[in-house]
């Protein structure tokens, strides 16, 4: 068990909208806080507000018994950390790495760390920024469970809900790419019906209040066709994949009526002809998962 | 004014889910209630419940001052609709279109209704079918104020809410279409996911919470972006465009790595990515609306 001090000490390494979102939730939760970002400026307001700044990432993470990482991808912690003046000031405590990259460069880091003697998490924030401190965040965790269990108070810090995902260090990361696929799929949908509204003359105030309406009935279909993936049947009996792919024609017909772009929509439309070309055209479109990696 | 007693009767051409969800709502609303489907077996449930089955369309057009429409494109409804014998029947009477097609095609029907002197409006139901007969349907309009008023207390027994968008008659058909353009993209980003998730070993259920959860952060997200489109400036302040395309490329290889088809993903990121290559790096993901269709 490491002492109270210990826990109430952290190190966040990258100061992007995350990075800094994470730190100043660390700092209004009273733990002590140190931070280092590449390009130096970034660290201001948190510094007014009592964080201290170290000027390399050696230093950094020299000065708290946990480094959290958040910066844009793995590439970029590699930069950061796989340095031996990073690695040695690392030895013997924690690095929980919350940036975003896939399960395979999670388990790759894992492996260095354990390589140079460091303990490792690795976890994904499943929420925007202005979650972070609050009860709202969401955050996913994955690595050895006694480390997760050690750290938990000061992760605790940062508000929301941690769940542990289990000792499979890539675990974290999975989801992370599964959910953030439901994610940015949608974005691009919304940004899509944005500009299809556009040219109807439909401003994207007037579309706003229904769009959120499309929002709020995904949740309870993202249950239903939860129970269908597993099991493998795909009821079609309250909205066939054929009646879907009647919609999405009619959506890639206007939008490039109006010039509009249409691959993404053309892409998915795709996806739900191939399922009915193999014979399924009463199930329902979640279908389209078997089609992309059926079951064993 | 249609008196009271016309009011309260309503014909349903029609009987997929959809069609059999609206008869079932107007039988428990007591509205004397006649359907009628192409292929005959349907309405078995509807007669229980004490619906009339017509032998023909235009013998159902017939029966009620009032016709709705529901079955999968306007392909269909002309099919029903658009032969003399039906256009006689419904002269001088309303028909209201809660299929699903383009705006386009729905001016066109209104243009043929009136060339037969039909009452015309055209909607769009933008929930599933167990919301029909709850507070929870969702139903838009268009076409003559007039018109919609005179039957509007017959479509509030479909329960819900109901908006009139105004009197161009093709303007149900864009939000619909924009709406599902919301609801298909995103739809197929879960369907990716669920196979994504699959590879990586996790179940549709232990993934289902969580893609509830993003479900559940889309609606503000909706609204703050819908103030960016109109504006045209997309503050990528909490998350830049740059970091959206890390996660798109770790989302396209990991599912590449399983073999699984990345075509929606791949088209959603050549997007974000040629926002980048316009130089708006540090703007946020829904920059990619002026990229689809700039602002005037
Ligand atoms: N923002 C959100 O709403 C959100 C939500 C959930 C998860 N996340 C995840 O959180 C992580 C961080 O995101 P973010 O929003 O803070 O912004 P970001 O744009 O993804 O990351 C910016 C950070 O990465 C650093 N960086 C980039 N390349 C680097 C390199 N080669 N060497 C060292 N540092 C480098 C930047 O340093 P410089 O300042 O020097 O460029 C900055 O600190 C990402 O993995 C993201 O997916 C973000
Ligand atoms: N289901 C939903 O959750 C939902 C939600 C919102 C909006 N909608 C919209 O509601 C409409 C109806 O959808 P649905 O769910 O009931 O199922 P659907 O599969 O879209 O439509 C089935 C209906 O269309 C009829 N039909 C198809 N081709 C026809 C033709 N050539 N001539 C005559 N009738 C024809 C079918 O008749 P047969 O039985 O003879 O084949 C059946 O009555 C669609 O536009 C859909 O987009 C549905």
């Amino acid at each position: 068990m490491t002492s109270n001090t210990q826990q109430s000490a952290v190190t966040v390494l990258g100061l992007g909208p995350m990075g800094r979102a994470l730190a100043g939730a660390f700092l209004a939760a009273g733990v002590r806080t140190t931070v280092w970002n590449r390009t130096p400026g970034k660290e201001r307001e948190l510094v007014e507000r009592g964080a201290a700044v170290a000027r390399s990432p050696e230093e950094a993470a020299g000065a708290s018994p946990l480094t959290v990482i958040c910066v844009v991808n793995y590439d970029a912690v590699d930069a950061v950390v796989r340095r031996p003046e990073v690695a040695d000031a690392l030895k013997g405590r924690t690095l929980v790495n919350l940036t975003a990259d896939t399960p395979d460069r999670a388990r790759d880091t894992a492996a260095w760390a354990g390589d140079h003697g460091i303990g490792y998490l690795d976890g994904a924030i499943m929420t925007p920024t202005p979650t972070i401190g609050t009860p709202a965040g969401v955050f996913l965790h994955s690595g050895p469970e006694e480390l997760y269990r050690a750290h938990r108070p000061t992760l605790d810090a940062l508000g929301g809900t941690h769940t542990h995902l289990g000792a499979d260090v890539g675990r974290a990361a999975a989801y992370d790419i599964a959910l953030l696929d439901i994610f940015w799929t949608a974005m691009a949908g919304y940004a899509h019906a944005l500009a299809v509204a556009r040219a109807e003359g439909i401003s994207a105030r007037e579309l706003a209040p229904f769009a959120q309406g499309i929002g709020a009935i995904l949740p309870p279909l993202f249950e239903e066709g939860a129970a269908d993936a597993d099991s493998g049947t795909y009821s079609g009996e309250g909205n066939p994949i054929t009646s879907a792919v009647s919609s999405m024609a009619h959506i890639v017909h206007t939008s490039e009526a109006h010039g509009i772009d249409a691959s993404v929509m053309r892409a998915a439309e795709g996806l739900a002809r191939r399922v009915i070309g193999q014979g399924h055209g009463d199930d329902g479109f979640l279908r389209v998962t078997e089609l992309l990696n059926p079951s064993a």
